[in-house]
C-alpha cells in the first residue's frame, strides 16, 4: 500500500521551520522542552495512558507532578509555566494538577496578600517550588459557581480571640470541584464572606490549612472526593465543609481590605482588581486553543491523507480528497493557525497589563486596560474553547470508526476538553457579559467618546460589503457587522438586556473573530513571512474570514451588509481557496513540529503509517486472543439447560392437568 | 431553598397522561418494562456504573445479557427487541452487545440464507434465544469501513473437497471492530470475496466458527481485543484474521447468488436487497434519537428549572429563565418531540415494506420503496444523532459545573452516543447519499415522473415564504427550499458530483425537518390531542420549524425565501414561542414518565432535590476523608530535603572552586 503522507511529504515545497518560527517565535526552546518531556521517563505519555483506570491516573499524575518539581527548582515561574503549558498538550491533567496550586492557590494570594503575606505563604514556606504547602483554590461552591458575589461560607471575626471562624451554613455552601482537595493540598485559599460585628462586608479571601503535615484533616475540616468526571479524572477534585474552624486574624489577605484587631473592616474599591488572578486562566485558554488544536487537526489531516475509501481497490480516493471532508477540516486549520499570533498577542497584553498594575504607574490607566482585556480575554475565551471542542468532534468523526478508538486520542482528547467551556467563566456566561461591553462601547463610540484600542473599531465608518481583492475588507466585513448587530440591539434592548441576548453571543463571537485576523494579518505583514509562504498565510487568513461569514451568512443577509447572490461568489471563493491549500497540507501540519509521544495517537504518526502503528500498539498493549475473565457467564448462559429443565418441568402439560381440576 | 422543581409540579395544568399516549402510543406497555428494569437485581443501572472499568463493565455487562436470555425465552421477538430497546436508554451497551448477535448477525443469516440455513443456524441451534451459538458480524475490514465493496477478506471455492478456504491477505484486510469478537462470540457471518475459479464474484456472506464449546480459537483463527473506546466499552469488540481457515461449501449464505459443488457461481440482481439488513440499525436509531435525547433534555430541564444563579441570595433567578437558557435547551425539546411520531412513522414504514418484501407479492414495487427507505432513514439517521449528540453536549454545559460531573449521566452519555455518528452509515457518507437521491428525485418530478410518496413534494408548486397563521406554511417552507436547493445544485454541478456536497448535505438535513414536521402535524391532526394539549403540541411544532429556520437562515435568504426583515419577525416569534412553553416544562419532561434509575443522574430525579440528591450519591460511593493510597509520592515531594543537600553539596560554591583552575 502507498504511504501518501511520506509520498506528498517528499513533493512539499513549503518551509517547514518558516513556518513554525511563525507560529511560535519561541520555537528553540519549545523544541528543547518537547524534547526533555518525551525523554523523561516520568513525563513521557505514551498510549497505555489511555487504558489508565481512573486511581492510576492519579497516582500516575502524583509521580509526574512530583518529577516537576525538580525541573521547577532551577527555572523561573514563567519558564515552568511556559513547560507546564507544553506538557499539557500531551497530559492536560497533570497541568491542572499544578496548576491548582502554582497558578489559582499561588495568584489568590498574590492577587489579595500584603508583601509580608506573599513573602511567608508563597517563599518562605516552598510552595512556589512544589515543598511544604500545596495549595488549593477554594471558591466554588455546590450552590454556586459562576456568581461568586453570592458565596454563602461564612468567616466570622471574633475581636476577643483575634481570629475568624470559618463555617459552612448548608449544604448548598460546600466548597465544591476544588481541585486538589481530595487528596493533595494541605492548604486552601477560601472565599469567604467576611462579617465582623454582625455586619456581611462581602467576599475576601482567607488562607485556612486543611491538613497536618501527617496529611490528616484538621479539626473541623471535613472533606470528601468529588470521585469521577467527564475527563481529567487524573485531578483529584473535592468538597470541604467547614465547621467552626477557627485561623488567626493575619490569615485574612489584606492588600485590600483589612480588618483591625477591634473588628473594624477598611474597604476599598480598589478590590476589583483582586479578580485579574482568574484572567491568567482565561488568557492561557486562548494559547491552549491553539496548541491542542493544532495536536486534534494534525491527526485528523495526516489520517485523512493517508486514508484512502471508496472507488477500486488499489485506487481508492484518498478522504481529504472530498470536497466535504476539506470543508469538515480546512477551515479548523486556519483557526489553529490564526490562534497563533491571536493567543500570543492575548498574552502580551495580559503581561503587560498587569506589570504595569503591580507597578502601580497609571492605576486609571491599568484599571480602564484590565477593563477591556476582560472583555476581550471573554470573548476569545468562550469562541475558540467551543471552536476547539467542535474541531476534536469533527476530527473524530473525520478518522470515522477508528477516530472512536481510545488510541486515535480524540475521545479523551473531547472528555478532557470540555470542562474548558466551563470552568473560569462559563462560556455562555462570559460571552454575554462580553457582548454586552461591546454593545456599551459601541454606543460610546457613537457619541464620539474615546474607547480602548482593541475595541477602537467601534467607532469607525466602514464599508458592509466585502472586496475580495483588498486584504483589509475579510477584517473590516467584522467590525461592520459588528457595528450593526450592536445598533440592532440597542434598538430592541428597551432596557433589558435580556431581550438581546442572542445578540450578545453574536457580537462576542464576532470580536473573537475581528481580533484573531487582526493579529493574523499584522504578523503577515511585519515581513516575517516571504515567498509562497507569505501567500499560504494569506490564503489561510482569508479562508478563515470567509468560512465564518458563510457560516453565519444570516447575520449578513438579515443586515444587509451584501446580496444574496455574493453568497454564491463566497462559496465558490472558499472552494478555490481550499484547492490552494491542498498541495500544502503535509507541511501546514507538519510546521507545528509536534513529536509522535505528544500527539499520542495510533493514527497521527509522522511516519503516516498509520495501520502498522495502530495494529503495533494494539497488539502490544491487549495481546491476542486471551479468554475473558468472566468466561463463566458467558458458558452457563451458552450452555445452560433448556428452560423446562430449569422449570423442573413444573410447567408441562401433565404437571398443569395434574394441578387443574 | 425553595424546592422550584415540585413548587412549579403543583401548578402545571397538561396532562401528562395524554402527553405521553402521545407520545408512545404503547406506553402501558413501555411503563410495563420499565418497571420490570428498574426492579431486577441484574438490570437496573446506578450511579456506581460511572465508576466501573474497562473489564467491570465487561463483566456486568455479560451478567446482563445473561439475565436477558431467561426473558428472551417467553417473547416474541420484537418484544424482545422493544425490550433492548427501551433498557438501551439506561445503558446502551447491554443492548449493542446482544444487538450484535440477535440483530446483526441474525439479520445476515435472515437476509442472505435460505430457508433451511435461517431454520438451523438461528432456530435449530437456539442463537435466537440466546444459546448455544452466539454470533458476530464480520464485515468491517481494518482498511474498508463504509466501502463494503472494497473489502478485501477471500473465500477460495476448492471443488475437490467442495470447501471454500478463508484468508485475511493483508493487514488492512483484517476483521475490525468486530462486536462480541474479542470474548463471546463462537461464530462469525464473514463477508468476503468469493473467488471460484480464479475469479473473483464479489462480496457474499459466509458463516464461519471462531471458537470451539470450549471457547478455544479454532485452527487459523486469530483473534485479538481492540480495546479501550471513547464510549460502550462494555463492548468486546475485536480483531480477527484467517490464515486458510476451511468451511463446508454449505456454509456460505445462498438465498440469492449460489455456488454449485464443481465451482460454478450463479448471480442474481436480487442480491441488492440483502443490504436491507442493514436499515434496521439505521431506523432504530432515529427511534433511539427520540427516547435517548428525552433522557437527557429532562436532566438538563430539570436542573434549570431547580437551579438559581444570580441576584441576591435566596432571590436568585431560575437558570430556565434567562432566554439564552431557553434558547439554548427549548428547541432540543421540540427536536424530542417530533422524534417521537417520526421515527414510529419511519419504523412503520420498515415494517410493512420489509414484510411486503419478505411476502415477495409485488417485488418490483417494494424494491423502489425500499430505495426510498434507503433515502429517507440516511437523512433522518445522519440528521438526528447529530442532533442529539448536540443536545447531549449543550445539556452538559447548562448544568454548568455539576454536567462534567461523572453523575449528571452526560459525559458517558456523549462517549457512548457519538458512535452513533459513524456506525452502520458514516453520518457524512449517509447525508451525501440521500442528498444526491433528493437532487435525482427533484430531476425526476421536474420532469413530471411519479416519485415516490414520502418525496412528492419534490414535483408540487409551493410558497417559499413562510406564512405564520398557516399551520401547513411551516412544513411547505422546508419543502420549497428543498426544491430550490436541489435546483441550484443541478445549476452548478456540471456532472461533479462533488461540486455540489455541501449543498446535498444541506437537503438532506432539511428533509430530516420536512419528515419529521410531516409526521409530527398528521398526529396532531389525528385527533388524539385536544384542548391545551394540542395547543402545547402546535407550539412546540411551530418552535421546531422556526428555530431551524432561523438556524439556517443564510440558505433562505440565499434563495430569496422571504425578505430579510423578515427574520426579526421570525426571532421575536422563537421568543413568543418560549414563553407559551416555559409554564409547561415540567409537565413537558414528566410526560416521557422515565424512572429515575433510567435517567440516572444526580441532577435529574423527579423529586428535583438535586443537590441533597447529588452529595448523597457522592458521599454513599467515595466517602469522606480518605487519604490517597499513593500519598507517599505527595509526602516525598512536599517533604524533600532542598535541592543542595539532594545533589550532594556537590554545587556549592566553594566546591566549584576547589574543581575550577
Amino acid at each position: 500500500m502507498t504511504n501518501n503522507l511520506q509520498k506528498e511529504r517528499a513533493q512539499q515545497t513549503l518551509s517547514v521551520d518558516s513556518l513554525n518560527a511563525f507560529l511560535d517565535p519561541d520555537h528553540k526552546n519549545t523544541a528543547a522542552i518537547y524534547q526533555q518531556i518525551i525523554n523523561d521517563p516520568v513525563l513521557v505519555t505514551s498510549k497505555s495512558y489511555y487504558d489508565l483506570t481512573k486511581p492510576q491516573l492519579r497516582e500516575l499524575c502524583a509521580h509526574k507532578v512530583k518529577r516537576l518539581s525538580s525541573y521547577i527548582e532551577n527555572e523561573s515561574f514563567e519558564e515552568f509555566e511556559n513547560r507546564l503549558s507544553l506538557l499539557s498538550v500531551s497530559d492536560p491533567a497533570v497541568a491542572t494538577r499544578v496548576g491548582i496550586n502554582l497558578a489559582l492557590f499561588c495568584n489568590a494570594i498574590k492577587g489579595n496578600g500584603t508583601d509580608d503575606q506573599i513573602d511567608y505563604w508563597l517563599k518562605e514556606r516552598g510552595t512556589l517550588k512544589l515543598r511544604g504547602i500545596y495549595g488549593c483554590f477554594a471558591m466554588t461552591e455546590l450552590g454556586h459557581g459562576s456568581n461568586v458575589a453570592g458565596l454563602e461560607t461564612t468567616a466570622t471575626y471574633n475581636p476577643e480571640r483575634q481570629t475568624f471562624t470559618i463555617n459552612t451554613p448548608n449544604l448548598a455552601a460546600t466548597k465544591w470541584w476544588i481541585g486538589g482537595a481530595a487528596h493533595s493540598s494541605n492548604h486552601a485559599a477560601v472565599y469567604a464572606r467576611l462579617i465582623s460585628g454582625g455586619k456581611d462586608y462581602g467576599v475576601k479571601v482567607f488562607v485556612v490549612q486543611l491538613r497536618d503535615s501527617n496529611f490528616d484533616l484538621l479539626p473541623g475540616v471535613s472533606i470528601g472526593d468529588i470521585g469521577s468526571k467527564m475527563g481529567r479524572d487524573a485531578i483529584d477534585n473535592g468538597w470541604i465543609q467547614f465547621n467552626n474552624v477557627e485561623i488567626p486574624r493575619e490569615y485574612m489577605l489584606q492588600k485590600f481590605s483589612t480588618i483591625d484587631p477591634d473588628g473594624t473592616v477598611n474597604l476599598t474599591p480598589l478590590e476589583q482588581i483582586s479578580y485579574s488572578a482568574l484572567l491568567q486562566g482565561r488568557v492561557s485558554m486562548v494559547l491552549d486553543s491553539h496548541r491542542h488544536g493544532a495536536r486534534y487537526i494534525t491527526i485528523a489531516l495526516r489520517y485523512s491523507i493517508g486514508r484512502e475509501q471508496f472507488g477500486e481497490v488499489g485506487k481508492e480516493t484518498q478522504l481529504i480528497d472530498y470536497t466535504l471532508h476539506q470543508y469538515r477540516l480546512l477551515p479548523y486549520l486556519s483557526l489553529v493557525y490564526l490562534l497563533g499570533p491571536g493567543s500570543q498577542k492575548l498574552m502580551a497584553s495580559y503581561n503587560r497589563i498587569l506589570n504595569d498594575l503591580y507597578a502601580a504607574k497609571n492605576i486609571k490607566k491599568s484599571i480602564t486596560e484590565l477593563k477591556d482585556l476582560f472583555v476581550a480575554s471573554a470573548s476569545l475565551k468562550s469562541t475558540n474553547t467551543w471552536l476547539i471542542s467542535q474541531l476534536i468532534d469533527e476530527a473524530r468523526q473525520a478518522c470515522g470508526g477508528h477516530g472512536y478508538h481510545a488510541y486515535s486520542g480524540l475521545g479523551r482528547a473531547f472528555q478532557d476538553w470540555s470542562v474548558q467551556q466551563t470552568w473560569e467563566g462559563d462560556n455562555n456566561v462570559l460571552a454575554i457579559n462580553a457582548g454586552r461591553s461591546i454593545i456599551k462601547y459601541y454606543q460610546a463610540a457613537q457619541k464620539g467618546k474615546k474607547i480602548g484600542e482593541d475595541f477602537a473599531y467601534l467607532g469607525e465608518n466602514l464599508p458592509a460589503d466585502l472586496d475580495f481583492s483588498d486584504l483589509r475588507s475579510y477584517i473590516t466585513i467584522w467590525a461592520a457587522i459588528i457595528q450593526k448587530v450592536a445598533q440592532h440591539a440597542l434598538k430592541i434592548y428597551k432596557g433589558n438586556w435580556e431581550l438581546v441576548s442572542q445578540e450578545r453571543l453574536l457580537l462576542s463571537k464576532f470580536h473573537s473573530n475581528y481580533y484573531l485576523l487582526t493579529a493574523f494579518l499584522e504578523r503577515i505583514q511585519s515581513g516575517e513571512l516571504t515567498g509562497q509562504e507569505k501567500e499560504i498565510a494569506i490564503t489561510i487568513f482569508k479562508l478563515y474570514s470567509l468560512y465564518f461569514v458563510d457560516k453565519f451568512s444570516g447575520v449578513f443577509l438579515q443586515f444587509n451588509s451584501f446580496q444574496p447572490s455574493k453568497l454564491g461568489e463566497i462559496q465558490t471563493a472558499i472552494k478555490g481557496l481550499f484547492a490552494q491549500l491542498r498541495p500544502h497540507l503535509v507541511a501546514l501540519t507538519d510546521a507545528f513540529k509536534y513529536p509522535d509521544e505528544i500527539i499520542n495517537s495510533s493514527l497521527g504518526n509522522f511516519n503516516g503509517d498509520f495501520y502498522n502503528n495502530y495494529f503495533g500498539d494494539i497488539i502490544q498493549n491487549y495481546g491476542k486472543g486471551d479468554k475473558a475473565p468472566y468466561l463463566d457467564v458467558l458458558a452457563s448462559m451458552l450452555g445452560r439447560p433448556d428452560q423446562e429443565e430449569r422449570l423442573f418441568q413444573s410447567r408441562t402439560k401433565d404437571v398443569l392437568e395434574k394441578l387443574g381440576n
